[in-house]
């Protein structure tokens, strides 16, 4: 069987309909003619299925596999990923996000494509606005979106992306009085009441003892109990009381993503949830579906990051969150503000 | 057990030597009197051994802390890790590197100290030169460095952190005759002959085979196999040969840490050791001491990140990656770039 390369397809006659498209589902009838994409026609001519002529001439593997990679940008990357499907048995077609894929024993023709696969090296960023659009693109038309990630050495790894909703069981913690004094001391707060600070540890899981009496709560913990008109913040310096937005100014000098973090942190917890510090994780927060610390303490659910939406992803970095969520038995959440709410993405590594 | 604050102390008569020094191992006596840190008092005083005395007027605990906050940078974060390691039943005394800390059983005047405790906060960046001030003071004197981090929440992680020299087991792959030809194509490079395929993979661990015949190179292995004078790399692009400095330029676009990764790559092959990609785990390498394909794929020992002298440690980041190689039973290593040589630290968690 012989395919002429004509621009960046290669096309085959009448008989490939039959012995490429048929039996295979490789390349698109056009009329009488089937039509290959250049990976198609590589992996072909590896398969020894196909030759492939230009001016009248027959390429080698070499000589037709450089000049695709001149060609197609990030051809080898593609190459990799559709041979590797091809090999796990799927059927693929190409798509606006690099690849179709067919559930196994379906078929073009006979079943719609499940997922949509979106080919990323390594190396390059990835912009959220990107996944974004491949996200939705799949989405529209329900299918299931993979990224697909090539490292340095051509090792694949597949990404399962999706959109989820999170909710807890917690439930809110109610005044009992009074407003309860703190004082932020350098980066941290501290209530110095022993019966506050067990009021918001047990019945809220706020904070972490400092002692049998004193309670230390983190920056986010602060803003929301304050919001909620729960406590009122004292300054050391000034020895006066902080409002919401002199809080947030001081909390900003420390911790320069605060207004970020304390988004997806109050979102969080009026969606019925505990978010923690993820320090030990390198994430924002592990996050409960709920606490109770009569009984034993729970597995927390989810590892959440924090991330602006114009964020870029570095896969590497991406890569490890996941894995150490993976590890963990966790799974590994971008909180990402929209407008006024906050879209939460699962990103987690499957197998094909 | 009365004590004055004098400035950045506290000082308490010679009767505190015997019941505060003798018995615990509390501040350090000088002539008649016990001079105790503002953190030492502090203690003592949530401990009910000891009150404070300002103008003639006895400090409540949230007086004294708030007033010794403001005396003293990161006074909680020193005050929650001495809590911590009082309690754990160790004696501790301050140190040019925040603590020394004894080993279980030792006391001052007994034993020498053990560990030299570095305290740092989650949320600010850590410099690799001021680590290394403190990893040499600790060295210097043969104690072990611990590093001591307190999260947003005031959990506390403690790493060890050590140099350590690292050597493989893997024998040099020889030459076959003629230089290999390869291809760089966009961001890899590719072997096309079988049997020079087959030598690099089967008895270097080089590359990743594209199928049966090609095999892939990164471009770190491709650099060094052409500095070892093992292979030649076409340019797609100009039909010629590409010279080390040709090929570290184009590397270097594409991959802009290129060369300090080769650096930290060759001296890992020159140890005798086996680095492969780690960008499933997020680092640059994974590392093994030794790999025979014919016998069981052996488990990689090592994770390392190859970072300048000036780096700064995100310490979230730098918890995460600790973690992970953790996790995977591997040791997280840093390779550093120390003038002509190549240093490795090992971080990694401890329990006290």
């Amino acid at each position: 069987m012989i395919g002429r390369l004509v621009k960046d397809r290669v096309l085959a006659a009448k008989q490939a309909i039959n012995e490429l498209y048929n039996t295979g589902y490789y390349g698109r009838p056009k009329g009488d003619t089937l039509e290959l994409t250049l990976i198609e026609a590589a992996y072909l001519l590896y398969k020894k299925k196909l030759d492939i002529e230009l001016n009248g001439r027959i390429l080698g593997f070499e000589e037709f596999f450089t000049e695709a990679s001149k060609m197609q940008q990030y051809f080898e990357l593609k190459y990799i990923v559709y041979k590797d499907l091809r090999e796990r048995g799927f059927y693929v077609q190409p798509s606006v996000t690099d690849f179709r894929v067919y559930p196994r024993g379906g078929h073009p023709g006979k079943t719609p494509a499940r997922s949509f696969v979106y080919v990323r090296s390594e190396r390059i960023p990835m912009p959220l606005p990107d996944l974004f659009t491949s996200l939705n693109a799949a989405d529209n038309v329900h299918k299931q979106m993979v990224l697909a990630i090539v490292d340095e050495e051509s090792d694949l790894t597949y990404y399962e992306v999706k959109k989820v909703n999170v909710k807890g069981a917690m439930p809110a913690i109610s005044s009992q009085g009074d407003l309860i004094r703190a004082t932020l001391l350098e980066d941290r707060v501290i209530v110095w009441d022993a019966s506050s600070s067990q009021h918001l540890h047990l019945d809220g899981f706020y904070g972490k003892p400092l002692d049998d009496e004193r309670l230390q709560l983190s920056l986010v913990e602060s803003a929301y109990l304050m919001q909620r008109g729960l406590i009122s913040i004292g300054s050391s310096d000034t020895a006066g009381f902080l409002d919401i937005d002199g809080f947030s100014v001081v909390a900003s000098s420390i911790e320069p993503d605060f207004l970020r973090k304390y988004k997806a942190y109050a979102n969080l917890r009026d969606s019925g949830l505990v978010p923690k510090t993820g320090f030990k994780f390198g994430t924002h927060f592990r996050v409960y579906s709920q606490v109770s610390l009569t009984g034993k303490m729970p597995h927390s659910e989810y590892l959440i990051h924090a991330i602006p939406w114009d964020h870029v992803f570095m896969l590497p970095v991406m890569s490890r969150a996941v894995r150490l969520a993976n590890s963990v038995r966790k799974r590994m959440l971008y909180a990402v503000e929209d407008r006024d709410t906050i879209a939460y993405v699962d990103i987690g590594r499957i197998k094909m």
